[in-house]
Formats: C-alpha cells, sequence, structure tokens
C-alpha cells in the first residue's frame, strides 16, 4: 500500500505506554511495570487438566465457532462468579477480556460527537478504545476516596446536557491503587440517576480486592458492569464478561461481536470448567493476601528510600509515585540498570503527571521487590547528579 | 440502563442469517448452513498434546497478555505459511481470525464518508465491519468468473474520486463459491493501480482450494491480504493474520489491536506449534479433496432433484440456489423436516436473492448430505403444494 490515509479515530489509538516498556524489559530486569498476574499463582496444572478433560469432553466442538455472545456453559457459570463477589444479576456477554468489553461497548454507545467523563488520571489503555469512538473525553480528578463527585456535580449543574458515559475503575485504581469510598460511590450513582448518565464501572481487580458495593448493584439501571478473569485466573485465556440488565444493550453487544468473533470455544470451555471446579473461589482470600504482602513490601521498600505513593493504595497491583524527575529519562537510566516501571504521563489528561510512575507488583516476584526499588533509586540518584 | 441510545454505527450491525440458523440447529437436524470446516478433520489428538507440550515448555507464561499484533513464535510460523501456500512476504500481524482482521483493517482505513465496492452477492458477516464503519457500501456483480471487473472500469470511469476500499473473496467465493479468473484478477489489480484503491483480499479457502495467483502477490502495494487458519486447522482457536508491505498500516494494526488484544496466548503458541509440526501442511492436498468430493456428492444430489447451482462452485465450502421460491418461509419448513440451511438474501445488497439459499459442504458429515438434500426438496415440495 503507497501511504495509507488512517481515519481520523485510527490516529487518536497511541502505543500504550505500558506496551512500550515491556518491549524494554529484558531477561533480569526486574518488572515493575506489568499488570499481569504473579505468574506464581496461574494454576498451570489445572489449567492443562482442564484442556485435557474439555477436548475429551466435546470433541471437534471444542474448536466449533463460538457464535457471538459466549456459550452458555461459561454465561452460566459467570452468572454464579457475579454472585459469589456480590457483583448483581443481569444478562451476560462474554468478551475477550475486558478490554474487549469496553470496546465492544463504546462501539455501541458512543459516537464522535458524544461527550464522556472519565478519571484522571486513567488507565491509559482502555482511554484508546474512548478516543477511538470520541475525542470528546472529560478528566475529573481522582483524590485517596475515588472520583471526586463534587467536581463532577458542579460540572454537571452547568452543562446543557450530560455526558454520554461516565468510565471508572472504582476498585483498586489503575494507577492510583485507591478504592472509590461508599459515600462517592453513593454520590456517583445519584449523579448518574439524576442527570442521565451511563457510568462503565471496570472492575477486573474485585477478585483480589476486599469486598465493596459495586455501582452496578448500587444502581444497575444506570451502570454496565464489566468484569475481567486476567487477575484471579490468567490473561493469555481472554476472557471478560459484561453485565447489564438492559437487554436491548445485550443484544446490540451479541450483534457487535459478531465484528470479530474473537473469544476462544475451547478457552471458553476451560473457562467455565475452572470455575465449575470451584478452585479460584477457595483461593480468594489468599490471592488477596498474595498480593497485599507485596504491596506491604513495595511500600517498605519504597518508604526505606524515603518515598511514598501519591496516595495509599488500597487493593491491586499499583501504586503512583511522584520521583521529581522526568519519569521518560528515568526509564531509560533505569532500564540500564536492570528496572522497569511505566511512566504515568499518559494516564494524565490534563498535561501533567510527567514526573510520576506506576510501579506494580503484579508479575514481579516478591523477593525482587526491595531489590527493584533499590535500582530504581540508583537511578533516580543517578539523575540526580547528571 | 434506561433506553440505551445506540451509534448509528452500532445501528448498521444486524445480527446475521449465519447466526440466526445456527439457533435452529436442533440434535437431528442435517447442517447444510454453517461454514465451520468438517469436525472429522479437526486434529483433536494433536490439539491435546500441543496445548500440554505448550503448558510444559513455556509455562505460565502460556497465559501472560498477549500484547499487540501476534507472538513472535507464530509471526515466524506464518511466514513460512505464506511461503508454502504462495501467498508473498511481508509483514504479518496475527488478528482472532479473519473477521477480527477485516474488522480492524476497517477502523485503521474506512470512515462514515468512505465508499467502498463489494462483491453482490458477498458474506454477510464481514460486511457487518464494514457497514459498522461506513454506510457507502457499492456493490459490483460476481459472476463465474468472479467479480465483474467490466462493470467496476465503467463505474471508475466515471466516479470524481475512487473508492477507499475494495473487498472480495476471490477464491472459493462465500457465497457462490466461484474462484476468480486469472484474467479478471489481472484486471482488477489494473484498475486498484490505476484508480487508487486498496484491495481487502480475503482469502480463508485458499488452503483448501486449488491453487491460484494471490492479487497481493500481483501487486503487494495495492492490496491487504488477510488470511485464516479456522478452515485448514480449527475456527475456535481464533487465529487469523493480515499481510501487508505497508510498515505504516502494520503499526497502526498493532496500535488497534491495543483495543482488545483479543488473540489468545497459548492459542497463538498452540497455532505455532502445530505449523511447526508440518501436519496441516503434509494434508492441504486430502483437506482439498475431502471438501471437494463432498461438493462433488452435494452436486449429484442436486441434480438428481432437478437442482442446479447459480453457478458451479470451484472450491470451498459453499453453492448458491435459486429455489425460486422465498428462501425464509423455505427455511422454517425445511427445520421442521430436519435440515438447515442459510437464506442468501442478506448475502445481497440490491435487494434481491431472496429465493436463493446457500448450501454448505463445510460441517454436514458427507453420508449425510443426499439425505439432506432429499429433506430440502421434501420442503420445497410441501412449499409449492401450500
Amino acid at each position: 500500500m503507497t501511504a495509507p490515509m488512517f481515519t481520523p479515530s485510527a490516529m487518536r489509538v497511541k502505543r500504550s505506554p505500558i506496551e512500550r516498556v515491556s518491549a524494554l524489559i529484558g531477561q533480569g530486569t526486574i518488572n515493575l511495570a506489568g499488570g499481569s498476574p504473579d505468574p506464581s499463582l496461574i494454576p498451570l496444572e489445572k489449567l492443562r487438566e482442564a484442556y485435557t478433560q474439555i477436548i475429551e469432553e466435546y470433541g471437534a466442538k471444542s474448536f466449533f465457532y463460538p457464535g457471538a455472545g459466549g456459550l452458555d456453559q461459561l454465561i452460566h457459570q459467570l452468572k454464579k462468579w457475579c454472585a459469589t463477589l456480590d457483583i448483581g444479576g443481569g444478562e451476560i456477554i462474554v468478551t475477550s477480556g475486558a478490554q474487549h468489553a469496553i470496546t465492544q461497548l463504546c462501539a455501541a454507545l458512543l459516537s464522535a460527537q458524544d461527550a464522556y467523563v472519565h478519571e484522571n488520571p486513567t488507565f491509559v489503555e482502555t482511554m484508546n478504545s474512548f478516543l477511538f469512538y470520541s475525542p470528546q473525553g472529560e478528566p475529573v480528578a481522582v483524590d485517596d476516596q475515588g472520583i471526586q463527585t463534587s467536581i463532577l456535580e458542579s460540572r454537571l449543574k452547568t452543562r446543557k446536557s450530560p455526558p454520554k458515559l461516565l468510565y471508572t475503575v472504582p476498585t483498586a485504581h489503575n494507577p492510583l491503587g485507591v478504592t472509590m469510598s461508599e459515600e462517592r460511590r453513593k454520590h456517583l450513582v445519584e449523579l448518574a440517576q439524576k442527570y442521565g448518565f451511563t457510568i462503565i464501572e471496570d472492575d477486573p481487580y474485585r477478585p483480589i480486592s476486599k469486598p465493596t458495593r459495586t455501582l452496578y448493584s448500587m444502581s444497575p439501571e444506570n451502570v454496565v458492569y464489566v468484569g475481567s478473569l486476567s487477575k484471579a485466573l490468567a490473561p493469555g485465556l481472554r476472557i471478560g464478561f459484561v453485565l447489564t440488565t438492559s437487554h436491548a444493550l445485550a443484544e446490540k453487544l451479541r450483534d457487535l461481536e459478531q465484528m470479530d468473533f474473537s473469544t476462544s470455544t475451547v478457552n471458553q470451555l476451560v473457562t467455565a470448567k475452572i470455575l465449575e471446579s470451584g478452585l479460584i473461589q477457595s483461593k480468594l482470600g489468599d490471592l488477596r493476601e498474595h498480593y497485599a504482602s507485596k504491596m506491604r513490601l513495595m511500600l517498605e521498600s519504597l518508604r526505606e528510600n524515603g518515598l511514598e505513593p501519591i496516595y495509599q493504595p488500597q487493593d491491586g497491583f499499583f501504586c503512583l509515585v511522584n520521583t521529581n524527575t522526568y519519569a521518560e529519562e528515568l526509564l531509560l537510566k533505569a532500564v540500564k540498570l536492570g528496572v522497569a516501571f511505566v511512566p504515568a504521563s499518559e494516564f494524565y489528561f490534563d498535561n501533567t503527571g510527567h514526573t510520576n510512575i506506576r510501579l506494580s507488583i503484579g508479575p514481579v516476584d516478591k523477593s525482587l521487590i526491595p531489590e527493584g526499588v533499590n535500582r530504581l533509586v540508583k537511578a533516580l540518584n543517578q539523575n540526580e547528579q547528571a
């Protein structure tokens, strides 16, 4: 092709800093960058068994086209999963991970002239989906209690019409690690009811977080819930889901899934089999404690070096640290010293955050966290001397 | 959600007749509808072994996030696959099947005001992807030699500006079963060069078809190639690919894959392992002959009942038959008699084809083809009597 002309939508989608950094991670690099779960917690033997069992049980049907919307076996198990995690009830549409779910929701609901509110900072990769469909994003600041609903309310009061959507990661926020307080949750849902916008509740960390009420359970008509098995089971299966009480939306999402049919049949059956076994459900407390203990060690290691996160993380994989130095430059030094993190400026949509870095306790081996922080501090010191 | 307002793009995506019909297929229904390969040809034991081997070899890495654009191991094998099938060389972007590839290409290249040419009839499900991005489709008739390039040429001569894209299934057309002649291929590529549009060559049936020159190999700068392993290996893995000589397009497709990351890591590794083993490559001739013999039996069974396809199918799974009766009504009777097919009117974009049906020899057991046709004929006879 000579000089392809990309669409304005496609031009708004940028290579994420997480993808950029993951290309820099070599052997021996301590990975404080990725959002993957701890490899030691992926139940490999159980997965291997499940593939064998599914292929024996379903034969060639394991490898037929999946059709749109998800297989009955998996939908059945995900409904139970939603009950176990107090998410709420409704129609389930299986997706190829939560990122795919967000994209499908934007495809259904967001036109180029539609405004949407999102947290600032927010997860840079899901913002690609929003930006593809509309450039009309409106950032609202997050503090240690979650999105600042008072700021949101004052904006809503002066708007002619409400935004179409509001995107939030209320539990174990990415990249801040904070969890929205009960009070803020109530206020946010009230605002959605009063002004008439739809909240997309992106909740991948729930299975490994302290229990909270979902926004969805507080007001199912105003919230679409997005769940994921990437953190509690394994991201490489690519299984997520949308939960909604709107049959019309569920049907439209099934229509839209015909545009990719991307959710592997055999992986859906394997995930259903593992959910049915109760394996993950029985380990949720252990998973939570495993990641909490890694985060405690991360915070301790930072503190020993005079570093503090911007807010104390409540759950999940991430904390955000202001290094008071240009993060992209720091990254190059850090990678040379054998540690990787994600520069956070692209998580901000108000041209700030250039000195902030996202640190993850997800994929790193716990024993390497102190040395990872040491290397980071070494890079910081080099930077100051330079 | 109270009354979700769907976007105009989402409203243009309709439930495909193939999805509708597959919901009607019960136990005992002879399936002349689906586009799945023959279940007896899916190498189950090899797939089971490959999952075990990959999980042993790669451990938790089998289940990490896939990243965008495909794993190196699979890209390496797909390059060899493209050489084996004389497709041509270039950059490979792995996708979750060919349908996902088409959607990603439309996302990169097609704005709502962009015109595109497609065959008439054409594959209804890929048209969903085009229609989502632009309503400006322009059908051009297909005959037994493929798309009628003389009609296309006369239209191009009178246009102010060329269409942005042209979509074609040149080999084993869906639903007509015809393969574009060498002469038409040359003419089509010349038109793309002269008028400056990009051809999307959707080629899922190549591995099971008689050798032909790809449009891509005739003019890589004007053609983007879309390939699939769904017909030669298994659709449930969801593995397809884009092949292009445009680095800019390859990079943009990688960016856009961040919007779903939908291609399962373990399935990519399993597919690479099976390609590496040479298993499918060694069986391509057998696969081709297996489907050809099923098609011969289908045509014979039709002929015995006084039925002929509109054009003689060359390869692939499909032939199109004019039943001279309203196909949707016929379907209801046929399903009651235990046979399913796809009414073809939605494959047409000029409000014709209401009496045409697409018959498939893909998933049906060969021995059931004559009985399937008998049931179809019974339904036709009932219709005439009614």
